[in-house]
């Protein structure tokens, strides 16, 4: 058996990291996290998937005591991260650690936020939290090895437990052992199936590990006792859920190096292998004037594209988001990629349907997966290629500050209007907040806390 | 990737099946499990296990819509089946499928309490909701194979989601597909490692699969979407968490063949491989009087024996459930094996430490896990010789009712006296009650409702 180091030195960085100890590229990745996850759930707080849940978790009863992004109501400590968690996600839009294909705000944010209303906390602690956090989901899941993804675990689910677990237990002053507790029920309910994809389930993955993660946290301060090795044990997490696990990996460089400034942001509403689809759609707006000028388009691909964004002729939105030839259409005819290009009404419009059925697909090894050529034969006959390195968004070529900046008001003003801005800026100052009321309140349309945009 | 067939078949069983269809051994079957884990709830309903969580869940706020077994407290129709499961599980006395080592009783019983009390279901729904909930977990266990025990999952907690999500569904009304979007939401929570063994998250996990199965159940009576095939999809739970999964066998004999008819009822409180000793043990209360004339113990046994039960000085109650020593101690000094043997007590008390050390182990593959030869040679030079061929509780030697009656009123008179008997008949008769509610008022102690013994 191995030693229980893995987890012991990860609960003593949560407990015992302090604010002042953080460089400021750390902390610049961890305010750009939680901007970007606050700014989706707001977008998505009407998503019927987050509707549903909200109608589960009224019929079951629960107290008022913390608050759902973009909505009025308040629920329980455990049921507003549920909401808010489903909210980031559901629309397939918010932050990605590509090496484990991890999106840690949506599990993470949710509850430090729920947490930190439970205990007054500040705005900077909330920040902290979210960033140490990210880190125990993003280092376990390294050590996890590729291996985990592999055999259909959905990371998000499984390692946003964690994180959820040591953001909550971190704001609620858990001490060493009580955090070794806490992630360790957090790791004995570590599921999450890749099979949920496409459906409201998927979403549910990080709603449902925040709010695990804040019970247990919770369950931890009132004394429960767990397992002394919860990842690293003979039966831990580790052993148990990855073939080829590498325990040494979740503390490389802990508390030096910060994993959380590999996190990278989608520009795009969908899957991100087709992100550089959608860049060569765009760039095409300028070399080709009218979709009816184009006869072919031929999209040189690394195969895995297909295997995630095969789908040929989507009928619905959702379907939409596993399209290549979509993604192709709406970068041509929309210049974007946002949740309105994914819509329902755009996955049916005629001028959409029709460019993306002149897409063909040649699928090719040695092109990268953030790569893409593309070919556009005119009607005219003329032969046009846009060549794609490094699509927006990706390790090489993240999104600026400014660009998130864009991304969140494209999301939030359909809900909030020019209210968006203010909301950017309450968010993105979190760091010097009292506490994290001011999010909640700049989070509601026209201030009128009645939940309708 | 294979069809939908196997969660659309468990599905439609669940919602489709009739009390009248029910043979009357799976009824009785289903009785004995129900009888036997309510009795085992109130005998812990103090426990710390469950006092520790029932803080968190009033520190969370909960309303007052279901009830728990042994006390006053009114809780959530998520909160109440958290405590129960644990209180049915922390003794480790609780029923077992032998081929699967899934213990249904804990996860399905409480979840079909709680929706019970929520949409005020009659006795025959009950028990029919258990048998049904049962079956699930059980032949979707089978469908594991052994190789997802071996990875060390923890079966009650993840097949225990299953049941649980199919009795809680039954009861609220779900129709067939609803039912596969609560299987599938309870199929992508399915966790709990083995790891946690000998800690109070061991007894968390069948709790923790009550609760989410009720909410799965909810979840998706209110709309939620989920995977067509999460159990049998390529990224299902078989493939996902079983190294050799064979699917065929969840549907084995469906409706006609009960799964349930296999689960049996361990006569003592500990580790089942250690029960032939046990029995040897009071079998000996008839060859020698005093354990001073006794010089040495040699117990032949299976080597899972000493896997399992290996433990030579334990310390405390939970470490005695896991030594044969010990075992062998208190069947001799105390003829019995009940919660009261394996007490923190019990493990210190000088007439069992000093026999407990004078007994050896052989262990013989050639012996079965459920038999042991034990000679006990005697200061004055005797020898006797004691061979149990099929240990009490085991599948060839279950237990008969009035051992179970026996069984319950051993752990219920500590907290009811006298009124044990009458909780007994309540729960025995539960397939004619109007509703569950003569089952929690009799389980309350001398009808006050305050919750103390």
């Amino acid at each position: 058996m191995m030693t229980a180091a893995v987890t012991r030195a990860l609960a003593e960085l949560v407990v015992g990291f302090s604010a002042a100890e953080l460089p400021a590229s750390a902390e610049h990745a961890g305010r750009r996290t939680f901007v970007n996850v606050v700014g989706l759930a707001v977008g998505a707080a009407h998503h019927p998937a987050v509707e549903l849940a909200l109608r589960a978790v009224e019929t079951l009863g629960t107290p008022a005591d913390a608050s759902v992004l973009g909505r009025a109501e308040r629920l329980g400590v455990t049921h507003a991260p549920l909401l808010n968690g489903i909210a980031m996600h559901v629309e397939d839009f918010d932050d990605t650690h590509l090496r484990t294909v991890i999106h840690p705000g949506a599990p993470v944010v949710p509850a430090a936020l729920a947490a930190a209303e439970w205990t007054n906390a500040s705005g900077e602690d909330v920040l902290l939290a979210t960033i140490l956090g990210v880190e125990v989901a993003l280092r376990v899941g390294n050590a996890m090895g590729p291996g985990h993804f592999d055999r259909g675990w959905h990371l998000t689910s499984t390692m946003g437990h964690l994180g959820a677990a040591a953001a909550g237990g971190r704001l609620i002053g858990l001490d060493v052992d009580q955090m070794i507790v806490a992630l360790g029920i957090a790791a004995t309910e570590a599921a999450g199936l890749t099979e949920a994809l496409g459906t409201m389930t998927k979403s549910f993955h990080p709603g449902k590990a925040a709010s695990d993660g804040v019970e247990a946290a919770l369950l931890a301060a009132e004394g429960y006792t767990g397992p002394a090795a919860p990842l690293e044990g003979r039966r831990g997490l580790l052993a148990v859920a990855a073939p080829e696990p590498e325990a040494a990996l979740a503390l490389e460089g802990i508390g030096e190096r910060w994993e959380i400034e590999l996190n990278a942001f989608k520009p795009y509403a969908c899957g991100i292998v087709s992100h550089p689809v959608i860049d060569a759609g765009q760039a095409f707006r300028d070399l080709v004037t009218d979709a009816r000028e184009i006869d072919t388009v031929e999209a040189r691909i690394n195969p895995v594209v297909l295997d995630v964004m095969g789908v040929e002729d989507p009928q619905d939105g959702l379907q939409s988001k596993f399209s290549v030839y979509h993604c192709f259409a709406v970068g041509f005819l929309h210049g974007a990629g946002g949740p309105a290009q994914f819509s329902d009404a755009t996955a049916r419009d005629p001028d959409v349907v029709a460019l993306r059925r002149k897409v063909r697909t040649i699928t090719d090894p040695t092109t990268a997966k953030d790569a893409a050529s593309v070919r556009v034969r005119t009607v005219a006959g003329d032969d046009h290629v846009h060549r794609v390195e490094h699509a927006t968004g990706s390790a090489s070529s993240p999104m600026s500050d400014a660009q998130l900046r864009d991304k969140f008001l494209l999301v939030t003003r359909p809900v909030l209007g020019a209210d968006a801005d203010r909301l950017h800026d309450v968010a993105s100052s979190i760091g010097s907040l009292p506490d994290v009321a001011p999010v909640f309140a700049a989070s509601l349309p026209d201030g009128r806390g009645d939940g309708d945009a």
